[in-house]
């Protein structure tokens, strides 16, 4: 693809399995809870909190923990024990400390890609937490530097083509979710890549079908590469 | 100065003020702990975990919520209430709502380096937190971008350095504190310039004077400007 001057990776569900970890401690948070709600009305219930909590926080674990402590107090009406709040404190801990698991064809594709292209990855969630998964992946020699984003809004994309010193038609990015790493690149003249992840966060999920001339969808990362001299 | 090509300002306590609030919100929590121990003992406990938590959560106000928690629980040998770990997260919820107060000469020396150098900002904290002090201050306007780090190591400067694609001897670094903003900077082969706020967090204290070719320390941040073409 020509004029392409800089490829941006989502890092969670796109090279490395997160959203599964995510969905593990929710089932342990639910487990904790379920003197009090059914899971389900647990997890409506988590959800909006985490929701009202987004624009104080932003994205990560730590926002998760504190939004998982007011859930449990909310839920049990204040009534819950010091010790579960412990718990929850610990689940979140535990979060930052889970194996890092590349998905498929992940480093296939940054070996053929890196030299040719500005290889940058581009995230939400917590900066630290971001910098440890790339460090651990041992993905990080292939990627000029990290863009961890407090959102992926279209300003928040055209505020990394501004600080990238491109323009929208030579950025490129790659991502599991239509939501953030698809519609906003799209709409500022980007061009984007769907690689789906079997699942996705309820916040991340869109419900109308993307067709655009920038636009493929492909069920593996290595099928990008048909797009790249590489 | 010749050479320059980035001059690169801290934010908390170098453009706006910080640690005031911080050191507000520690007095509530004493007070909040005050039936299990003496102000300096919550202090020491709180400032204890902090640091045991910044390797897990770096630096900003979820990590700083989150290990008040932790110390409540400690403190009170987990008898704390539900209710006051409810008063904990509403004072951290607090400080994301602070008002942002400039520094004295802070918008005037911006005023009079923009245009000629790349100004960016380059703070620790929370991500989300960080832009909306920034987009608050009203100050976005003389920046090229916000480099939001998570941490002020000579290696995040090295990386910082890197992904400016400049020489360390092309970065100028001005801030608040000799041990994040000046000391790595002069390590790695940049120019730092030390702007003291009255208050300093006990985690970024040295006990050493500074002396170096490529320093400076200025009581008004508008001193710098004799350092450069403006």
């Amino acid at each position: 693809m020509k004029n392409i001057k800089v490829i941006a990776f989502d890092a969670d569900d796109t090279l490395f399995i997160n959203e599964t970890y995510f969905a593990e401690t929710e089932e342990k948070f639910c487990s904790l809870m379920s003197d009090y709600l059914s899971n389900q009305g647990i997890a409506k219930e988590l959800f909006k909190i985490e929701i009202d909590n987004l624009k104080i926080y932003g994205y990560g674990i730590k926002g998760y923990i504190l939004s998982m402590i007011e859930a449990a107090m909310k839920i049990s009406n204040n009534t819950i024990s010091v010790k579960a709040i412990e718990r929850i404190i610990q689940y979140g801990k535990e979060l930052t400390e889970k194996p890092i698991v590349l998905l498929d064809g992940v480093e296939e594709t940054l070996q053929a890609l890196h030299g040719k292209y500005k290889l940058v990855v581009a995230t939400k969630g917590d900066l630290l937490d971001q910098r440890r998964k790339l460090h651990n992946s041992g993905l990080g020699k292939y990627f000029h530097h990290i863009e961890v984003m407090s959102d992926k809004q279209e300003i928040d994309y055209t505020d990394l083509i501004k600080r990238l010193e491109i323009e929208p038609s030579e950025f490129f990015m790659i991502g599991n979710s239509l939501k953030s790493d698809v519609l906003p690149v799209l709409a500022i003249g980007g061009h984007a890549v769907h690689i789906p992840f079997h699942t996705t966060w309820e916040h991340e999920r869109i419900d109308h079908k993307v067709e655009h001339e920038n636009f493929s969808s492909f069920e593996k990362i290595t099928e990008v590469l048909g797009h790249f001299d590489h």
